[in-house]
């Protein structure tokens, strides 16, 4: 049984309350937030754990094994220094840290401590980033001509973050759990309309060794909401719109065939080509369960999470960069990472996938939601 | 009676001959096309007018006019000027020259002639764009927050140029018409995926005087045709969709309003807005047969046609500079534009107000198109 | 303070018990269910309330004043007359009987005893019928020519009642809402394709003393999910889209004029008109929640509840006449309504809307979901 | 070389005569109408083509072969039998005649004489209907459950016909051609708001020997334009969207299965199936095109075309008895059709599927449409 000590309980955090008290083998032992009425509504919906205004109480209490951490992203950084100290594994919201190097340290402490340190990159569990990552893995997509995402709608302005780190760390997440390959460099625009805000609207190109292009367009200020993002490979084409009700995703048998000689490239000839589309069916498991589950086998197990803390550091860096080029207008910045790709991380896809058809098979026996 | 001497009979110069045809005090007296069967296409649908494989016989035949050119851009520079030196007025296919020094001799050529120099921004003479014009004239959508413009779809890898001056030409003509100020400098990122073509791929962020901010998106390799453009205002918020059939423009009454003193910017408190959204009715007549009508009065009356070489050029300083960036992974380059905004250009508004009402009276007493 | 009795925790009664218990001057007293599991639930939920597998309990409990019945359709009026012998005030699952005697017995006995019975026709309470129903009321829509419903989708086949009497009693309730007139015959067609269960397609036209005609299509046999209704007037149309996000209700100026003397008809002359569309904004508070709160209300007033137990009479004549239809390939069957049309109904509507703007203010001072 | 004399030039008979005109071996010879403006236009565009307002002309002409009428429905049958009396070959445009007996008197007679009679039922030529009859043909879809259509927009009142034998002949044509079975029976109902008009509002219900059921929907006075079919098999189900630009079919893999022994069907058991959509693409020539081109082989070969004078009949019947069915709300009328199902029509449909084959393998080396 992993004991979960749970900090913030503001706009995400009942989320993660409600999905760690439904994991097998996990409870929501204590609930930290400063603000009582916070505290009473989590106490109405979690009666059987204790609530306090101290987060300091929960990294004490040698009952608990595991912090999950929920507050504005200024104060990650120390909270889970401080629970990874006390000897606690660590969830930390989305994004992970304010600055590269806070990423780091953390990673460091929670291998030298030999802890589990997993980072809410949500979305990596979500059924649609799944199967596109099913189509990836098996190449069906060919090589990558393009990533493209856009996440725009009228939204709440954050106070401590811009919408480069509200928004797009979702979207970096996904492009990184995704691509073969890491950016190397990024050119951001973007503009701020109210004074003591920080930008509502942003641009990003991310550049990559090869052809490979990413480009992510965030905004606070639409009139509509958009959640699309376009995939191109030369083989095929993907079109994920996460607020379609049913068709999430799209398969496009869609390209262009170069014919002729590349080496006399002036007579390359392009023929295009123009087939079926198609909708994978998804499973409709909820992703928040599912990462919940993940973090309770990865202290259970010892192996490393799907999202851990190096997923965190590479989105950060990426906002980084991001950020120094925005201030200079688009001025291209480089982007360092090294990832480590080893047998963990194929584990970890394996054991989700197990989780998953569990689910489903449990699935086929029940009946569609009512259509009243 | 004006008559038309068209140069070029390829994807574009059939859409000229046939609305220049249909236009009141216009014949097209003669085509140029140094393909035969395109020539005998030209010839089976305009049996009045001469054909001949050789441009240069159009610039010294006496009874014509005006010369409309819709070739390669590569050669529009000299077939414009050469036309000019005849005397001619000219009609200019988009992008207008492939440098801006080439536009601005043309305009200087013109000025100093005397002849009217007309560039084909067709969208500007759409019931879309010009209802939008309108809203911003009205100063219905309050000052400006962005522009957003996405243009992609599996298109035809042009030759000579790449997908900024094939695509984005378009949303630039469209932004310049409506948006009250122009450009000071570009950040702009794509890449190439076929050895011998231009950038298939481009991101163009174009930044103001103002906290205005413009995006252009365009692609030759999407798997869907999206040809959307977002305007967000203080007031009010446009979504122009080119591809709904019937309610291509939406405004919508949505935005944030700022509370507290301005002056004591911490204490900035945003509340958010959330009305009605409305889709005006828009008027049927085609694009081109108003554009034909414009030039055709512009060489009549010796006003500055809306389109007019200035425009053209105005694109082509911002295409110049945005390529320039490109090549630099997002670099940004100053653009420096001066505009000439004179009682002509109201003057030119108002004229097509003027015959676009005319027409829609006469539409009034039509029947719908049947419904089979 | 309203004391609730629940009758069955399946499907829907898990909603109303949710909904009662937030409703003010509102609590949930007790819940039966003859299954353990589900009263298991229901104390996790609720734990301040008894739970027990013996609805005679409820009836039976002094410190009960009302009776809410969610069980299957043919136990319901063996329920509601014993709670109303009991004392109590009844709020019972639609389709409220499976026949209109039953109905009109409740009503009888529900006035003769000075209690409240209201049916649970929760799409009259939805902020889309509401705005509607609003412009209706204002006749901003002219004479009615049609209304048009269609409701389809893969949907839970129910073993005791066929798709009208699960689907179509959604759009009966609604149509009975917004029509100005009550249906005089109807002519209704459907087919089963499972053995042992009722017609899981069906196409009902109802006719009025006027020229509306009315339409409905159910189907439980549909791939893709429509929830869509056209109601056409001779001075604007609407679409009401219940799946759509955003923009449920679309109002058109969009129609025909007659011109010239009706007297003289083979020269009427029909012009089309087709002008804005329109999209208002819709309030955000769950119907449910504004329907306990009318529910409760109308206990305490002693005032007759919007959705009462004479709408429900309306909507069971019309399903069995609509039944007897089908069972002939749609020989038209007459239907005898007679409406109660006095101030009591008005008044509702007017308390209805209070309690939706005092709600909208308190709206106002919040801020947006936020956008993740 | 087929020489056809063309009767009608109003709005459809330009389509008719712009693809007879380009169709191989064919040629238009002359075009009747009796107003002088229509003729005026004709000549502009077939110069070499005669005109007259005396159709009688055409069919005392020895050299044309065949007469295609553009009519209104009312003068179909004297034209049709008298083009048959000069021994000429008759295409007719839809509805073929106002009554089944004339029908039947016209397929008679072309037999007789061993003339061509075809119908032009286009709908059946499209890539849309003809990829859904392929699908049929190969069971991909298992047995029917239902077919359902809708066909509705702010339409052009007809002055001679209601809004069934307008705009239903359409659904009913493609019905005919997908379906393997022909109703036995029909429930109508409809309305007329326009005093002097025919109904502009139906609703069709068409019963098979089977549990197959049919609908069709039809209005000429709605807000949106909507033309849409669904078609549910027990295997996969059909979404057919006339108005989609790219996917105008979707297959879904949705559906029910029943468990448990028949037999004793009260243990019936029903579990859900929701698997993958998919949009399977299609070939773009133009249905008018294929049509001309079947008419004019058809002549020659002497085969009977795909839509011929019987399945023109067919249409009749159930319009007929669906006039009858309306005129008493929805009493059930019904219907006898007899089918010949031979050879002939096998091998039209292989013909035609050649004759797309040929036209695609020349599409390929073909790029896509300008994407400006």
């Amino acid at each position: 049984m992993i004991r979960i000590g749970l900090i913030g309980y503001g706009y995400w955090g009942p989320n993660l309350a409600r999905n760690f008290a439904e994991t097998e083998d996990c409870q929501v032992a204590r609930i930290a937030d400063f603000r009582p009425e916070r505290l009473a509504q989590a106490l109405r919906r979690h009666p059987a754990a204790g609530v306090t205004t101290d987060p300091q109480e929960l990294l004490r209490n040698p009952d608990i094994d595991a912090i999950a951490i929920a507050t504005p992203v200024a104060t990650h950084f120390d909270l889970a220094m401080a629970a990874l100290a006390a000897g606690k594994h660590i969830f930390v919201e989305k994004p992970v840290t304010t600055t590269s190097d806070e990423a780091a340290r953390l990673i460091e402490e929670a291998d030298r401590r030999g802890l589990t340190f997993m980072v809410d990159h949500t979305f990596l569990y979500t059924p649609a980033v799944r199967r596109i990552r099913e189509l990836c893995d098996k190449g069906a997509l060919g090589s990558l001509y393009y990533y493209d995402a856009v996440r725009v709608n009228l939204g709440l302005f954050q106070h401590d973050i811009n919408v480069l780190w509200d928004l797009a760390v979702h979207d970096l997440s996904i492009m990184d759990f995704l691509l073969p390959e890491s950016p190397c460099a990024v050119s951001a625009t973007g503009v701020r309309h109210v004074a003591d805000r920080g930008e509502d609207i942003a641009y990003l190109t991310l550049f990559f060794p090869s052809s490979l292009i990413a480009h992510i367009h965030v905004n606070w200020l639409a009139p509509v909401k958009v959640r699309r993002t376009l995939i191109g490979g030369t083989d095929k084409m993907v079109v994920y719109d996460d607020l379609e009700a049913s068709e999430k995703i799209k398969v496009y048998d869609k390209g262009i065939t170069l014919n002729g000689d590349p080496a006399t490239q002036h007579q390359m000839r392009i023929s295009y080509r123009s087939g079926d589309a198609w909708a994978p069916h998804l499973d409709t498991r909820e992703a928040l369960s599912l990462e919940a589950a993940e973090f309770v086998r990865s202290i259970s197990t010892g192996e490393r999470p799907l999202s851990d803390g190096e997923g965190g550091l590479r989105i950060v860096k990426i906002l980084e960069a991001a950020s120094r080029s925005m201030a200079e207008r688009g001025v291209p910045v480089p982007i360092e990472i090294r990832r480590r790709e080893g047998s963990e991380f194929s584990d970890s896809i394996r054991r989700l996938k197990g989780a998953i058809l569990e689910h489903q098979s449990g699935d086929r026996r029940r009946s569609p939601a009512h259509a009243g």
